[in-house]
């Protein structure tokens, strides 16, 4: 790779505009009743219509960022509108809960099992708000993220299959989920309240899931932060670390909190030894913390999302930093990372590989696999590699 | 291999009672609390303590079984004992239904979210009555059995997330476990009912999730046996197609009905056709009926209770048929899974290999592999193979 801050700028821009945002805006569009198709082949081809509300969030989303961030093109706009005008009609339940997933032409398949959802549909609305100013998409997005609040001690409601006390769990995508969230709607949230939303998070996050000793996230643990010896206990998601990581950062940058950063950035580069494969490159999708075989038959897998939120949490990390240390472990994550998901042929990105760094489905879009991570990361590298150009400069 | 019916028979009967079940009745009795352990590692070391209430029925019955049908050992009894004891005391919810999970002490975790647990349940209980005939034992099994009678048309109950009316699919799992269940039982069933339940699952399976086509058993169907154009309505299981078509040659031997006989054999011998690994060998975990990209994405991992399944489906056909396309497809299945999931150093056979056929998670068991299928496959391939060779002597 390149060391050049602006060849690795114009790299991540090019890619994003030139390559991957017009695979979607040409392929996932459904003319016929608004929404998007995600379960898009290699070359672009839709193979199954129905509709999963992530994606179909996610993607929303990241129409309307672009339209906010980087350019007011029409073409973006009315792509992002063809998504929300679908989701609004046919989004949520009848007690405002968003659905899992709906059929192409929006009948309801999945219940709101659990908060998800909830959450990808306020950050989408936030930024849709944002770039057209409509009071209505405002009041999607506040009703979505007060639905998160509401049901963020028992995410999946009734669908939760604990038993109730013999062995309670609280799960990092909460709390990670939740400041992600918070920072995307602060231009909705007074400044009190989100203040308070985001030093929770942090709060929960370095101070219940960080294992001090490893310097490692844990997935799942007891209310009180302590380790649980079980299968979900001993669950590291080396990918949502780090992601939570730059989630961190992110937050500690706006409070300009350099401990914070620096300890942020520790972790991430702690759980990249941990979970680097040295046989074959790549980061582990599931790993057991005490080296047992874990419950996921996929664990050994290298997905796009776990190498592009790494690439993202390591650009921002070098750029608050400076540290030398990110900066060799940046240019090692990204020739594995260009090297074996971007697809030159057909455009975007594969999103899952075998161990051994071979394409394991031959596909650009799926059930998990939308407009979303690709775009969103190759958004932020850019954002990182301009900014350090320029503090150069 | 050895095509000598004499080698196989001894091979598989010292391979059940010399090496695999002594592992289990080494390794895996909770001698604290009664119950099994079966989280065990390569060499048979526990590394988790929670109980499966799947896997620890199945044990029960394993070890009954063979009390029952092979001889009658006091050490195979009290194994049995153990568990059914722990079962009775901490198995149910207050309205009879079987939880899926407890950790090591009883203390229940995951809520009876669906009927296997019942089904298994069942199986368990209706084999230790036949060892103890003790009456309380056999009106666990009845109540178990009635419980997935009733349960059968919402296997989830009101777990089920699926939004009713858009899109109403039912599951090969309910007849297929039905069919097998029912001829377990058959001695704590009235006559009638017996054969009105097992005339029913043999018109299901046969009737409605079998493609006449292409003769592939598909896991999902609409009610009516139509096909869904969807990831569940695509979706085949290869491994569960085979054990089916066993399950529908057994009510057939007992029928006396050829044409079903032969009929299996045919769907056996096709689903071969389709779900082998031309490059490295093995049957795929799950497919896509159409060639897309399936949504699980262990897909191509080679697991050991279908290759199993296989072995007993394609000893069970030769036997009922004798013709040399079984016999054929019997050796080269006999080979792959000798010589991948055996582990002549520590005992027992690993479960989960990649798709080369590497081993994935260096375990004996887990949360979903105990003492069943490999001692059951080793039991009834036994049989097959010691009946053919007393029909020839």
């Amino acid at each position: 790779m390149t060391s050049n801050l602006a060849a690795l700028t114009t790299l991540y821009k090019t890619t994003l505009l030139e390559n991957v945002i017009p695979f979607w805006a040409t392929h996932s569009i459904d003319k016929r009743y608004g929404g998007y198709f995600t379960c898009l082949d290699r070359a672009g081809s839709l193979y199954d219509t129905d509709k999963f509300i992530w994606l179909q969030n996610r993607q929303l989303w990241t129409f309307s960022m672009l339209y906010n961030q980087v350019e007011k093109r029409e073409q973006w706009l009315k792509v992002a509108q063809s998504g929300a005008d679908f989701l609004v009609q046919h989004g949520r339940d009848a007690e405002g809960n968003w659905y899992f997933s709906l059929n192409q032409a929006g009948q309801p398949l999945t219940q709101p099992y659990n908060i998800f959802s909830d959450c990808f549909a306020a950050m989408a609305f936030s930024q849709y708000a944002l770039a057209t100013g409509e009071d209505r998409s405002k009041e999607m997005a506040l009703q979505a993220y007060n639905n998160v609040l509401r049901r963020q001690g028992n995410p999946k409601g009734r669908y939760n299959k604990a038993y109730p006390g013999t062995r309670p769990l609280k799960s990092l995508a909460v709390p990670m989920i939740l400041a992600n969230l918070s920072l995307e709607m602060d231009w909705l949230i007074a400044g009190d309240q989100l203040d308070t939303v985001l030093q929770k998070t942090v709060d929960e996050v370095m101070g219940d899931f960080l294992d001090n000793d490893r310097s490692l996230m844990y997935e799942y643990v007891a209310p009180d932060g302590a380790h649980v010896d079980c299968y979900e206990g001993r669950l590291l998601n080396p990918g949502h670390g780090i992601e939570a990581m730059w989630f961190m950062m992110a937050i500690a940058d706006r409070q300009n909190n350099r401990n914070l950063i620096e300890q942020a950035t520790d972790i991430v580069l702690s759980i990249l030894n941990f979970a680097w494969d040295e046989q074959y490159g790549g980061l582990y999708y599931f790993m057991d913390a005490e080296g047992h075989p874990p419950q996921q038959l996929e664990w050994d897998q290298k997905l796009w999302w776990v190498h592009l939120e790494t690439l993202v949490a390591l650009a921002m990390a070098y750029r608050l930093t400076q540290r030398e240390d990110c900066w060799a472990w940046y240019q090692k994550v990204h020739d594995y990372t260009w090297g074996h998901f971007s697809d030159p042929k057909h455009g975007e990105w594969y999103g899952y590989l075998n161990r051994r760094g071979e394409v394991l489905l031959p596909l650009k879009g799926g059930k998990w696999k939308g407009c979303f991570h690709v775009p969103r990361a190759l958004y932020l590298c850019w954002q990182q590699f301009e900014q350090m150009q320029s503090s150069q400069a």
